[in-house]
């Protein structure tokens, strides 16, 4: 019998001065795509594990906590989400929740790496459970900025699902007020827009509060909100934005109600009670909300706040 | 000009396969008690920390969450309350919080590590803001069973602040049915117990559900709830408790007004809002409390779930 | 341009409290056989690195270190070496030693993992250069001291070149002293046996210092001799032993004059000055060695002496 | 009984993609001089460990391989040493192996940083074993360059054990062209110039060869050898440099007889072998040695090759 010990390790950066050591057991795939460095590697608490440019971007034991809370608020406040677009989402776990709506009609996603997503269908099958070949899904390989500047087509919800705004990498466009109000004119009337905004812990509330900010001066209605990720080993922020006025006023009974009519499949995270666990944030980060001024701006975008050496 | 790279590292395990890494600036002390290991270091991003048997007890930046979470919600829900008792609690941060209670007249502490509070109030003197020479107080060192078996005194809030029950700790037994009886007989008949209660993060629930059916199955009304205290890299678990039936029924505008009532300074975690979100629990967590069966007795008592080799 | 970070490490354990870290850039290849973990990653500054269970066997940059030590001291030595047996050796790199001697006419290599020769064969080529394919060899997979006890061939030169004798691995009944008697059964009257024998640290000399031990009990003459091999982290044992007693009566000339004579290519480490470093012990290795006095036998084989956790 | 769970831990880098992970037990002292960060903990294998700006300087277990390395050789190859120079040598080792030779008549030692002395005198006796309060020493606390240009003493020897010269240190100005030509100045017509001279293992030989090529261009004879010091976890450069034609041109026995004449007490790392071993390198350390072409000046000073980030 071979006697595997630990000598495998992914090391994930915080910041300067911490990082998070997972022991893995096995690495499916590791290599370059033609736009980021990707990992499929294998832990024995988080199961399989996709790392873009160093970061975990899901995992196979919690990914149902991330997707859960950036699409289902979302769909679920909408009255009736026919169709939806996706910023992102490579994996397929985004499209698979959605697709869990019964009123869902038509979902296009554009991600601009589609070997993520060929290397996802092969490598993480779990993720998408065969949602790339729905016959509603259409799927877009190109830069989400240039596709919603190109095309005339308006949605009831739109789900950014984009990676970290890092310096070097393909998302620091898509984070800014000029972006937002693009998305914004893709939007119907009573549309929402929901999108995974990074960190959103104690120590590492700004570039969230900063995305919060940014999309607060485009939208009438914005949130944010924040759910424990394990293996991002933080909490993770999200915005859900409007031009409605009412997108909270709906009782935990009635979003109970509303998932059991709409939705196909029993839900793990995401219900009535977690709903407000999720909109009730502690007095921390609503203050660090209140106190962040600056907005992002394509003259301005945003850059990593974590940046410098760990040793 | 010294220029400092990050050389000294405190790596906190987790599980056989997931550590944590801080860089360290400075190691204030380093030493062993009579009963555990402890170090005092100093973290960039967490400030001072307080480490025994190398698990992180509080953090300078973040024991706030931790200390207001223990604290607050026991001593809001209660009407009016007066007497209260500690057991461990050695930093001080816990007896602080409550002193800022304008209703208590009487805080006793009992700790079995006299060095523990001898090295806080010398190295860590932000956590008890001078609460030890409060008059209203009364520090016993002793073991905290063995102070409940031998005394007739009756309190209106119990809190419980003990390390976790590793099986070479000094803690194993107060964690036991038979130990949470005991405490119930040192509480009035509204009285309110709370207590810290292990990890209570996705992956590493068992503990605290086992506790919380512990404590479930000796006071009529049990709550556990969970907070993000970073310096823990982990969500922590608390648990209230309480022979009234009512003790939840409680709107979050009356908490805000008994918090500006009763609390004598600004509260950084703990408010109407923040009460709210503790007690959402998420789905899964729910859901790991219903399926809990065990039961911790004198007979079986906790031993710590995270054992093995890390490589 | 994709942007990797160094979010891959292996973590090479040396003890309890030691390890080093190895950012890796790629993993080739990670799995088990049916005898060990094997794992072929690629470091920026090691290059391409073999590890089993664990433990680094060679690296694609430094590896000639380690071969070279093995196989050149033992041929040089023999006044005409012609029928090698190599017992071990998976990566064929002292396959490829061996056949750069013009005098060599066949060489027998039993190895008991043919996935690890496969896989190497596969991953590794740089390592053999093509020697499996050399008419001169015959590979057999089987167990070393099977092979050995069923024979009846005789070897000028028997290079043994196995993993180390961790209690769970296939090794730990190939370095006892009646395996060595088997051994020498197999040589020709002034045949010679080299040994890799485990690290040879300042701090780790204990193992090394057991197994030239051994030898010694049944050679005539028994040398140890240590090379620095940087991917191991430490320097690296190794045995020759004989039962002529004129083994090392060689000037540096003359070695230099032999590899000129017989060996094919140019060497990057061994020559007559070289073999004046090896041979020339520090001062406290000589003394630990003579300190030594177990010996290893069949019915009291080695143990790994680097057991216990890290953490 | 306190449970000490290893969770202190000295990470030394070696370069961006590599790093040396020590346990530590206790931290004993930690702070900033005037000139540099200074760390003084205490490993399981290592003993005690002298740490400055993140560099390992010497650690109890091991210190007298680098010490006797980097002393007695110059020492023992000059006919009859009497006065002496050491140029930085804080922890007061190389101190203490000067003074165990019986022809030593003073010793003036040049250290800029009087708190590492202090604090060696203080944290690390074993060090120097009193040879601080030795009639035959004087320590002067000031910057060697400064003290060279301005004294007119003549030594037998000159050694000098600085700190790397790294860009922000203390030490960058001593490792010039200009700089060896003022100590070859302050050396008698057969005086003898030894110095620590950076790592000098397969991958980072280069700062070694540099050091060795501008010392070379200014002695008429010059040589490097290397000892493997396993807390540096390297093998660690050495020079050693005189105007003298004849100073290897000694035998193994006449080294061990001089050693057992002049020196006092008896040494664990170096005798005549020992200087066999040190002084045949392994061929491809001759060989970096021989390639390298560049040569350290005061307008072109050492700066560190290893920058950069590891993760």
């Amino acid at each position: 019998m071979p006697k595997t010990r630990n000598w495998q390790w992914y090391i994930e950066k915080q910041s300067e001065h911490e990082a998070h050591m997972h022991a893995i057991t096995r690495t499916i795939y590791s290599g370059n795509t033609k736009f980021q460095n990707i990992g499929i590697v294998e832990s024995p608490v988080h199961g399989k594990m996709l790392i873009l440019d160093g970061d975990t971007q899901s995992a196979q034991a919690d990914e149902f906590i991330y997707h859960e809370s950036l699409v289902h608020p979302a769909l679920i406040l909408h009255s009736h989400p026919k169709n939806i677009l996706i910023l992102g989402g490579g994996e397929g776990a985004t499209l698979r929740e959605i697709l869990a709506h019964k009123t869902v009609e038509k979902v296009v996603m554009i991600d601009i790496d589609k070997d993520v997503i060929e290397l996802s269908k092969k490598y993480l099958p779990e993720w998408s459970e065969g949602a790339f070949d729905n016959p509603k899904v259409k799927t877009i390989y190109m830069d989400a900025r240039k596709y919603l500047e190109e095309t005339k087509d308006i949605y009831d919800v739109i789900i950014s699902d984009l990676t970290e705004p890092l310096p070097d990498g393909p998302s620091h466009k898509l984070f800014t007020r000029e972006f937002f109000k693009i998305v914004k004119n893709h939007l119907t009337p009573d549309g929402i827009f929901a999108l995974q905004a990074s960190k959103a812990d104690y120590h590492y509330l700004k570039l969230h509060a900063i995305i919060y900010k940014t999309v607060k001066s485009v939208f009438k209605t914005t949130y944010s909100f924040a759910a424990r990720v394990p293996a991002f080993d933080t909490m993770w922020g999200f915005i859900i934005s409007s031009d409605r006025g009412d997108l909270m006023q709906v009782t935990k009974e009635e979003i109970d109600s509303r998932i059991s009519k709409r939705v196909e499949r029993i839900l793990k995270y995401y219900d009535g009670t977690t709903h407000q666990h999720l909109f009730s944030l502690p007095r921390y980060h609503r203050e660090k909300l209140d106190e962040e001024t600056e907005i992002l701006a394509d003259a301005r975008p945003l850059v990593a706040i974590e940046t410098g050496t760990i040793f």
